[in-house]
């Protein structure tokens, strides 16, 4: 699926069409073009690893705080100021669209989303996608997303912002475990034992992501990552067969509007090629994998984004160098690189460290 | 390194020597011969499954049961009285060689293993491997394991006992932490921020391991599965340079002895033939990988073992048996190919599944 020229399908006041965006480095190296400086931005850069995110959220519960627009808007520009990164990722949370459709559900410290009920056979399934239709995340609904992300673009100018949703499989694997698991054995074994009723869980679960990567476009977002944290617990095999049409169907929903996609998940070194092909048009890379050889799997056809190691964040200064130009040179096989980790900031992480990195990757020459 | 003939160094009453295990199936297809049916253990099959464990354990903690050497040995029994399994794999944890090394380290219920301090410092480690050396693993220190091991041998008979220890990475990560932990994030700033004490924690660690194998192997276990849990966390490229030079000592432990040693983890498709070469005679192969593929990565050099898909024990007979003959079918293509789970038994397993397994297993015609 070859992506639109950018721009198609948006308002004459969106970033990208408007001109703040559109050449910036980072839309440049995720459309293969020659970026002005190499990009760089961090997964999860906005959250606990900063003081500043600590304090606005002091108090704040994290879906409140997803869904107070100012909050979620002053968080996402936090590390943008901080670090001179070049992209904001949207402050979100994987559930909140399931909340914005009415899903009972919670997020507890420490633990994680945890559900009202959980999803695990054909009638609670049944019960979840007729009482909750994806049609309910309608404007009025994700009126707190389309504020929030307008009033970060305002404060951004010509730095992108990144949509950010959760994909199909990971938000089912929540669902049919009613709460975070290592293994997700009910998630796999529903997939398998009851494969239409996965189909069924997973093209709402596909809808209700897709209608929340559109509202953050249309209000201004630049471009999409959508994140399967869980992809890799799967064989190429079963993510083919039970996870690819649902991720395929997120990205649909903005196919049109000509957004650089971004796909990742972790543990993914066998399935790149398969995300790559559910509609993405920049592959993220974890750690586990080199990045050339990464390029190599998906036949040097597009831009890849990734893939410092986060435990290096915490080793000495020139062994972190050393490793963040040996990431840049395997990164230059792309036809675009935009540096970022392999997995996200770790909360231990001293904020100046990420910083200094940033620095290093604006400065290392082609 | 080639594997010695069965039973070099070992004492005549050893039941790889005296006959009673020799030609078991699980021997037999671990060699490369051709087993009088087809061999089916369960990684965790001693657990949380059975009810005759949980009555067992009740009131006990988890290291006092592991080294309490009746009790120890009447939990390797109960799957093997259960379901006709082809192997007893020796009830123990991880962490026990470490305990028995004079560490201080409890299991928290619900959390893991749990250290009295953490190791992150060329001063900690320093300390460690000075106040505990691995030395001080001898037969008194492993009496409670040799007990065990010998109570289970002999009610075990013909059925082969397979000895248990965790590998020096995952043993390491835990010490670095102190704790449980996702990523493992302190263990890899160890690990590419000080080679030299990550080298010295882990020839440690290696030779705590490899004792504590030993151990069994001399009282009685006709073969040895070394667990390493966390190595699919790791690239190729660490693996090799900071992780396989430790296995290798591990296992070189018991190289003299002419047991089998099966060589396992999760998430180790990229790895498998690295982990074959540090000497394992057979690998073990997880869930996300198709059999017929690992044999081709491991060039069909070695027997395998897997890797029956656990979340598909909750699934419909139908769609579980399905799965169980593809998986007996891809491995037709091996040297070898001992049956088991690509991961352990999940605590709310059915018993009555897994028989039903064992049973389906033993009834397939080649």
């Amino acid at each position: 699926m070859p992506s639109l020229p950018d721009g198609t399908g948006l308002p004459s006041t969106h970033p990208l069409v408007d001109g703040r965006t559109a050449t910036s480095p980072l839309i440049d190296a995720y459309r293969a073009r020659t970026p002005r400086r190499r990009p760089v931005w961090f997964m999860r850069q906005a959250g606990r690893s900063l003081p500043e995110y600590r304090e606005s959220r002091a108090g704040t519960a994290m879906l409140e705080a997803c869904l107070t627009p100012p909050l979620a808007a002053e968080i996402t520009l936090q590390p943008v100021r901080r670090h001179d990164v070049d992209a904001g990722i949207f402050f979100s949370d994987i559930v909140v669209p399931l909340k914005l459709a009415g899903v009972d559900v919670r997020i507890e410290p420490g633990v994680g989303p945890v559900f009202g009920t959980a999803h695990r056979t054909a009638a609670e399934v049944d019960r979840l996608v007729t009482e909750h239709p994806a049609e309910s995340l309608d404007e009025d609904a994700l009126a707190p997303i389309t504020e929030a992300v307008r009033l970060t673009v305002a404060e951004l100018g010509s730095t992108p912002l990144i949509g950010f949703a959760g994909a199909p499989f990971t938000l089912a694997a929540y669902l049919v475990e009613g709460r975070p698991s290592r293994d997700h054995l009910a998630a796999r074994a529903l997939m398998h034992g009851d494969p239409q009723t996965w189909a069924r869980l997973t093209a709402w679960a596909a809808d209700v992501a897709g209608r929340f990567l559109r509202a953050q476009v249309l209000a201004g977002a630049s471009a999409v990552q959508l994140f399967d944290s869980w992809a890799g617990s799967l064989s190429l095999d079963n993510y083919l067969r039970s996870v690819a049409p649902a991720s395929h169907r997120t990205l649909s929903h903005v196919a049109d509007l000509g957004v650089p996609r971004v796909h990742f998940g972790t543990g993914t070194g066998e399935l790149l090629a398969a995300m790559r092909d559910v509609g993405a048009d920049v592959v993220g890379v974890d750690d586990r994998i080199a990045l050339d050889e990464a390029v190599r799997r998906l036949d040097g056809r597009v831009p890849v984004q990734g893939n410092i190691d986060p435990a290096l964040l915490a080793a000495p200064w020139p062994v972190l160098e050393a490793h963040v130009r040996d990431v840049v040179a395997r990164g230059a096989v792309a036809p675009g690189h935009v540096v970022n980790l392999g997995h996200g900031v770790p909360p231990t992480t001293d904020p100046d460290v990420l910083t200094r990195v940033v620095s290093l990757i604006h400065s290392i020459e082609d």
